[in-house]
């Protein structure tokens, strides 16, 4: 259910209808937008009568929803959210194009110092790297953990970059929401509902990543679960899905963007590093991601790629990130859109 | 690197090998086969020498390791893994034919044992059912959670089965592995590495289902993860694969069991209730997966499928259960195989 | 539009309606059934009146068809149809299982002839064997063509099997339909709607491969297609599809047996050799094909695999069919079947 | 292998160079490049010689290809290919962006005029509809035939268009190349090698699309076919690939554009309707294949699509196609590229 407050509803009607929600024993989820106010309602187990919200001061309409998902809609909140997220409150979605952009995994401080200082020169507005790295193998590589979080905050507190990074199960969801701007949940925990409530709790903005083999259903679900849990700021990123071709590492499947766009409120990223896994097409897929309605990119930047513990093969080197970020402002007026700006 | 003794090596002469492994900073595993003991080593970061293990006494050979698995292999054991379960000693691979069966989520106490009961009387050899369930809407049953845990305590003390359940993170991992025999990952959990480690440590034997778009080799390193942390009892099951078919809700992919087979000493189940989501299909499904080699079958029954809380249009009534284990018998004769005892 | 028969309907009131139908410019396909016939109607633009049909002598009732397929439907065909081929009358379909065995290509007299004399040996009911080949270089060897044929001849001549193979396009078409007993449709041409309706005109039964990406409707509307033009004796083939998986060559999909049987009373026949692509996992899958309840099989058998011009890889040597054909009966036994007698 | 002349060799060398190839009973392929001409060999059966060739006056090099591809690679001319159709010569490929658009199927002279007129006046600069639709049930329609060539015609006269359209066997090839100034393959027939063969020698510029499940060598190799009969005028065009995403009739795989612009010197349009089957993806998709580095777009276009007999829900109407080509020359300028002209 749905209950949509006049454009003239006054703060006071939309608390008492939240009241009256939770004395029925369920959970409100008050969503302003631009024109009105909805107000979500989850918890019921089966269908609620409209006219018990209908006959309340400032209420528009009652409206039942069908779709699996309801915070996540835009029946619920037509307007494109914002998530701003880190020091400077760097913007994701609303129009603006946003650049996030790091190192696949934080090896060390000179590392992730070298490839902040480039992505921030660069343009990019937020910093990623992984201190939690879930990997195929157990003898490969973990990421530094409360070290890599450690070097993550010298690296704020150098560039003032805000910092996203993965967690991977509660206690480096712990860890990682104390010290993190926004939280990123991997495309292998895409599913992992536990996770997902966690991070509805965690009390950051969160950065969801599509599964490898997710439907658009399932993605929006997904994100369902962290707004269920109060927590409205969340950013989806397309990454590519599986397939059998064979030319890249993932298939990346642009055309999620304006299906996400069309059902959906909330941003969405594309990330041309993974969705490809060759560093040579990272570069006509990321212009192409913009071009497709992308909120913004998610890229693989490496100091010295070729070095790199972990997706070395996808990473950029700086020149080549530098190259890209050049292009992108004329892409973006030419589409009548403009760059993120910090 | 993997230490073979040779056949009339003495345990101590094993115990040496162990020792001066763990002296190394590294972790020995010690597999017993039929006719000779091999010891896997994990924990290097690059290659060992092997001569520092060949001129110990005892040691036929000393090989370096090229398949990113190590403990899951033939190499390491070519002979195949037993896994007992339950207060029984339910037989799990080895040549013997296994039927795990029951309802996809405990519901209620008589839903569970008159599931537990048909079960039984059909010659399931294990009972599963979810009290902790992974569900795509955060506003679908759950599970009973703790409740149901006490249910599936109530049915093996009535029916003497042992318990198959699955846990979804932490908490549940504890509070499963108190109570349940076996203890499931889902396909969702199938790379959540964290609740794999959990797993290798939990004091239970496995089961661990393939992924919806895991290959090979990721479902193989996925149980690696487990073997790693010292759980060598670990079952691995086919459950379909996401594809572009309609005809079924997912594809089962039963060429993967020669597959695994060949290259592992694990046992491997079918599940053909999530590998055709349709009730009609199981049956023509679990006679083609005895006949392609598996080890066993999972199975859904539930005693009212139509009134099922989750995925009741494939699960199979207790008399059409009835039938399907009815014909198992035959056909495994006729493979020169036959059905796992109590 | 189908028209269904009463149980003891002349074959005088069958001609009248399909008389009628010819009269009203479009195509009557009489289809004989076990109890009764039913006649169906191609070639109508737009719904047709029942009455005009329930108003004749003999007629049971006019069933609209909702289904975008209509002859290959068990609507207008309840029962399963029996296909017979070659100067044996070699039986597909109908209960009976049957072998359908040869080489990939015909390379020379020799190679056929002992191809021909091991699948017989072994009890195979037809032989297969290609001498248009469809191959993705246009390079690589192309089949032996017309002296292919010849030599398909001399085979049938010595060993009394019936022939089955390729053609891929008109002239092939027409060479093959004038020296062959059945004509195999390649998965690459199953949507090749043009070979298909002169299959539908060659007067000969034709074996009808499913496309590397079909789905089941797509499969029966191709199947259609051959029907449509007169032609029923069909026979579909599963022979792996397309994804992700990378351990066999493609991913055999068995489920769509059970579901084919459900909607058609087409025949269905499993390929485990290009549905695997791996030697060692054809007995496996070729014995699951048949617990699935698929009507037969269809192998490759090389005298010489490792020789092989094509697709030595997933050809079994004349021993190895062997073993696999001594092992069919007692499993069809046990499943309540048996093998199709030449 | 590839004969490479230097860059100050003689026609006359070359032509000497072809001779010796042919006397060998082999074929010459010769491809001039910008800076040097290079000559193919195909049809011989095993390696040759690279000295037979070095000896010759103006040969810099004989190199053995590796790849299974000769003709449609980069090695053996390094230059974009550039194909140009139709009565004013429109250009495919070599840097300039390209917009063919038209109806799926001519209908009538009405509907074949208004889309041609409509989508001339927005700047495409070929026209296609198909007069032989390749359709999934035999019931359906098949596309007006010689009628609709005739309709092809009369719009090429009045507007000045050049003509694409599809052929689907031997007998519409002969038609389709009399008539035609480009031939479609579709992706159902990328297979169908010996229509592949007919396209290579119909006389006319091919464009070719990719099969719905086709690799990126599959399909280089389809492409081979033709180029290998000595028709080099191949453009190669995605149209979405499958898999079990379902927010969209297909995936769209840009990725493929980079991956082919990599390997071959053969332009690759997108065809963002059939790739997404959705009419409002087709501007987003189309926009990012612009940006992912494609040569041009293949767009349907409708005066009425809702009215349309095949494809309606994916074909643009007038005015959207309008709004898109407004945005293509801003797009193409921000990235330094130009929208081609007639």
């Amino acid at each position: 259910m749905l209950v949509v407050m006049n454009a003239r509803a006054s703060e006071a009607e939309a608390r008492a209808v939240c009241e009256k929600i939770r004395r029925m024993g369920l959970t409100p989820h008050p969503m302003p937008g631009e024109g009105r106010t909805a107000i979500g309602i989850t918890g019921n187990p089966g269908p609620l009568d409209p006219l018990a919200f209908e006959s309340m001061p400032g209420v528009l309409q009652a409206i039942p929803v069908t779709k699996p998902y309801k915070l996540v809609g835009r029946e619920i909140k037509p307007d494109d959210s914002v998530v701003r997220v880190g020091p400077e409150k760097a913007r994701l979605g609303g129009g603006a194009f946003s650049v996030i952009a790091g190192p696949c995994a934080i090896e060390s401080r000179e590392q992730a110092l070298a490839a902040a200082r480039a992505v921030k020169a660069a343009g990019a507005v937020l910093f990623r790297g992984g201190a939690y790295k879930p990997r195929t193998s157990p003898y490969a590589f973990q990421g530094l953990g409360e070290e890599g979080l450690e070097i993550l905050k010298e690296v704020r507190a150098e560039t003032g970059l805000g910092i996203v990074t993965e967690a991977v199960d509660p206690p480096s969801m712990e860890k990682v929401a104390a010290v993190a701007d926004m939280v990123q949940i991997g495309a292998r925990n895409m599913q992992n509902y536990s996770l997902l409530r966690l991070a509805g709790g965690c009390g950051r903005p969160v950065l969801l990543k599509r599964g490898m083999s997710a439907t658009l259903e399932e993605l929006l679900m997904a994100a369902e679960y962290v707004l269920s849990e109060g927590n409205y700021d969340v950013v989806l990123c397309e990454r590519g899905v599986r397939t059998f071709a064979d030319h890249t590492r993932n298939t990346l499947d642009l055309a999620i963007v304006p299906a996400v766009k069309r059902l959906s409120h909330l941003p969405i990223l594309v990330d041309p590093s993974h969705g490809t896994g060759r560093r040579e097409k990272v570069e006509p897929l990321a212009l192409a991601a913009l071009a497709a309605g992308a909120d913004g990119l998610l890229v693989e930047v490496h100091p010295d790629p070729d070095a790199a513990l972990s997706d070395g093969p996808q990473s950029l080197a700086p020149d080549a990130f530098g190259e890209l970020m050049a292009k992108l402002p004329k892409l973006a007026a030419a589409l009548g859109r403009k760059m993120a700006e910090k």
